[in-house]
């Protein structure tokens, strides 16, 4: 493996990450946080002192990347992130504990928005914009957005953007990459800032508003408040709901819109797919919990928003739905695998591989019983490659297996099932809120270290759709210079 | 499809049935249960009656199936088979709900057993009877039966017995494909002779040590007493906690040991597969539990009891596992969707299955990090081939994705998600107990009629692999003859 390059690369970041940090350490600044920001100075000298060490001392002669360097600049870049990320919290003593911190810093960039905070409103407002920030950096990722800035130095970049970008099927809207890159970040940041005025406009305070707009553009749902968004008018909940569907949506949709094309917009079976899986587990959860509220409207937005946000993985409420009857939770359960669509901010499974394996099924029952018949799995009017089908099959087993593992792992902690298997999911899916005592009221303050970590790791592979971990953690790969 | 020859198959199974549920009849006559007598004369004339009707009416002139005739064969028949077996109890008034009734035969021909009684106590000696007895002939399978002791009309029977066994891979032990059926109850019937005689020895009652022989050789677990198989001494739960794990054997393996072609029986992948996972789980639960009980011996017996139990998808109990702490709760959860070998007489996932997925990972993360190479699946030295991987995947995704249908249908239901959910994982992977409210002390009798429908169909899907039962109600099969 072409180590050098790697450790360039993660280098790179770091230096974006010092450029990062400087925000909220403004936002300190703005609110005479001193311990703050002395938290966020030091944090940033150490990033820029990684990013120079690793930048100066091991400049690549050779700057070919394959997909193992790929992997591994993707896995190893998060992982540093978060440590260094985690730093404000723990040398502030916002956050004590160093594995709370990096568990708290790793569910942001993940854009999971799992909290072991018990008093989120006892925080500095500088360490809650960092806290949502991370979730906005995640969303889009970190090294797609160095991609969009810098100009392109390799040629392989491709396996960088496959590594981190989530979904069956990654595609370029245009030719060059870079410029792919650049119009996704504008596409993110013209729709972070719209929310952000809709909610100022609603007569949220602006604090609030950037921070709420950051934690859905992410599909994250850190927020500044203990009932997340449950205090907020009605108006300021459809927004955020509305904003949580639309990041859950393919970006390459809005680029089609934006280019005019929309009849190939919203010919996308993905999508309606995603809108009906929304439609109908609103209709059935608001049948559901209509004898718990006064009317049809709160009824339907409570149901929409928490479809919204659990299918987006964002992880925002407005109602305790722990609370819930069973029915609705057994929904929403199940809400917790699916995740948005490929291509979005959101996590988890995804519509498109969760389509594909509903037309492979449908396939397999055809070619079953017409033996002889020539079938083939189509979506939108293409036929999907036996590759491509080959690798959802087995992403899903694998996928599976992540969840039963991880689950297994923290069940030796002293909660029912239900929470401890919740927990699993949510973490693997980033999601955030789970059932149980890690539901909307709850948190993760009760787990272990152990369990801290394991459900950071959870979160990471979760987002990196698990090959990039396992491969940079294949110790041959540093051993062998040349292969 | 050929109709004709579809029902008078299924007639040829309804005079079995009469045969069959003679044996009961006689069982009545010796406790003499005069209502029970009359409730079995009646279900025997009914069976009699539909089979004389279905085989003397339908006489087909074509005597040629394929797969959709093979499939509709198994689906109907094991329909049919349990809506007349389930008639004694009805008639005799001891299950007094048709619904109740039916769930009860399904739970026990697929070899389930899940309960809705709450009293088990209470019930006829000739009605336990029959209960265990649909355990023994759901387990090898009633179409293998009929292949065994009728000498075969048909050189297509191969696909009966493709849609009857579980497993990915069906193979002939000889040649001749009714010497295989005949080979393969010969086996089963001495291990259960084994099994009744060493349960004998061991001061249980002839009547008890039958039954319980019965509901472990089929892995059903119907037992007569409340608290299952907890009241008899350790040695009868050592021996039934054993045989478990030998009906959840490959009986493959079982006819290479007769052969003396002990090599290839121990070469076994899936075998050692199956004990190390016994093995790892016992361990790790005897260390959970173990300041629960009196001494290691304790400990021990009821880990490796409670995990042959679940794993072999029997369902009998020595201990309330329900009680027990989160992480021998999460190990036995996971171990709810395992299941044992392919061609034994367990439900669930099948090991193999579960082997095979994991090879697969294995060897698309080695391709992913050298792309070039080639690499392929081997079990037992030999390369499993695509088409084997793919339809394994499939599987994988479409029981996956029974598992949630059938939780979603049930969800409505006023329990916790513990109960729900393993409710409908124990049912579609036929073991019974699950957590919560239908734990090891609980009973299914909680649930409406129209949730007992459903499990029941969970059930008869999970047991027949789910193919046959989708492809039989597929209505266009029914309508063109010639297709």
């Amino acid at each position: 493996m072409n180590r050098r390059m790697v450790i360039y690369r993660i280098g790179q970041i770091m230096l974006l990450e010092a450029a990062l940090l400087f925000i909220p350490m403004v936002v300190s600044v703005i609110y005479g946080e001193v311990r703050c920001f002395r938290a966020f100075a030091f944090s940033v000298l150490t990033a820029l002192a990684i990013g120079a060490v690793f930048k100066f001392f091991f400049k690549p002669s050779d700057k070919v990347i394959f997909a193992r360097e790929g992997f591994s600049i993707v896995a190893f870049a998060w992982i540093l992130l978060s440590l260094v990320g985690a730093l404000p919290f723990y040398i502030s003593g916002e956050i004590p504990n160093f594995a709370d911190a990096f568990f708290e810093t790793v569910s942001g960039f993940t854009t999971t928005g799992a909290s072991i905070l018990t008093d989120v409103e006892a925080m500095s407002q500088s360490l809650l914009f960092w806290r949502s920030f991370t979730h906005w950096i995640g969303g889009m990722g970190v090294l797609v957005l160095i991609m969009a800035i810098i100009p392109s130095d390799s040629g392989r970049s491709m396996h960088i953007i496959r590594a981190e970008m989530p979904g069956p099927v990654v595609g370029k809207l245009v030719p060059k990459l870079s410029n792919t890159a650049k119009i996704l970040y504008v596409i993110y940041f013209v729709l972070t800032f719209i929310e952000t005025v809709l909610l100022i406009f609603g007569g949220m305070p602006v604090f609030d508003s950037i921070v709420y707009a950051l934690g859905t553009a992410g599909t994250g749902g850190y927020g500044i408040k203990a009932d997340s968004v449950g205090s907020y008018s009605p108006y300021l909940q459809w927004v955020i709901a509305v904003f949580m569907v639309i990041f859950g949506v393919n970006f390459n949709l809005f680029y089609l819109i934006l280019l005019k094309k929309f009849g190939a917009a919203f010919k996308n079976t993905e999508l309606w797919f995603y809108f009906g899986m929304i439609a109908v587990s609103t209709m059935i959860i608001m049948f559901s919990i209509y004898p718990m509220y006064s009317g049809t409207e709160e009824a339907f937005r409570h149901s929409f928003f928490q479809v919204s946000s659990i299918i987006s993985t964002t992880g925002y409420s407005t109602a305790d739905f722990n609370q819930w009857p069973s029915l609705a939770k057994g929904i929403i359960f199940v809400l917790l695998f699916v995740g948005g669509c490929a291509g979005s901010t959101a996590g988890g499974l995804k519509i498109s591989r969760v389509l594909i394996l509903f037309k492979l099924l449908q396939n397999d029952i055809k070619q079953m019983l017409h033996p002889r018949a020539v079938t083939s799995v189509k979506i939108d009017g293409k036929t999907v490659d036996s590759n491509t089908l080959k690798r959802v099959t087995t992403y899903f087993a694998l996928y599976i297996l992540l969840n039963t593992v991880v689950f297994l792992l923290i069940s030796y902690e002293p909660f029912d099932l239900e929470t401890n298997l919740t927990a699993a999911i949510s973490c693997v899916n980033n999601v955030g809120p789970g059932l149980g005592d890690i539901g909307p009221a709850g948190s993760y303050a009760g787990y272990s270290d152990i369990s801290t970590v394991i459900l950071s790791f959870a979160m990471l592979l979760g987002r990196l759709e698990i090959f990039p971990i396992i491969l940079a953690f294949d110790y041959k790969n540093w051993i062998n210079k040349n292969k």
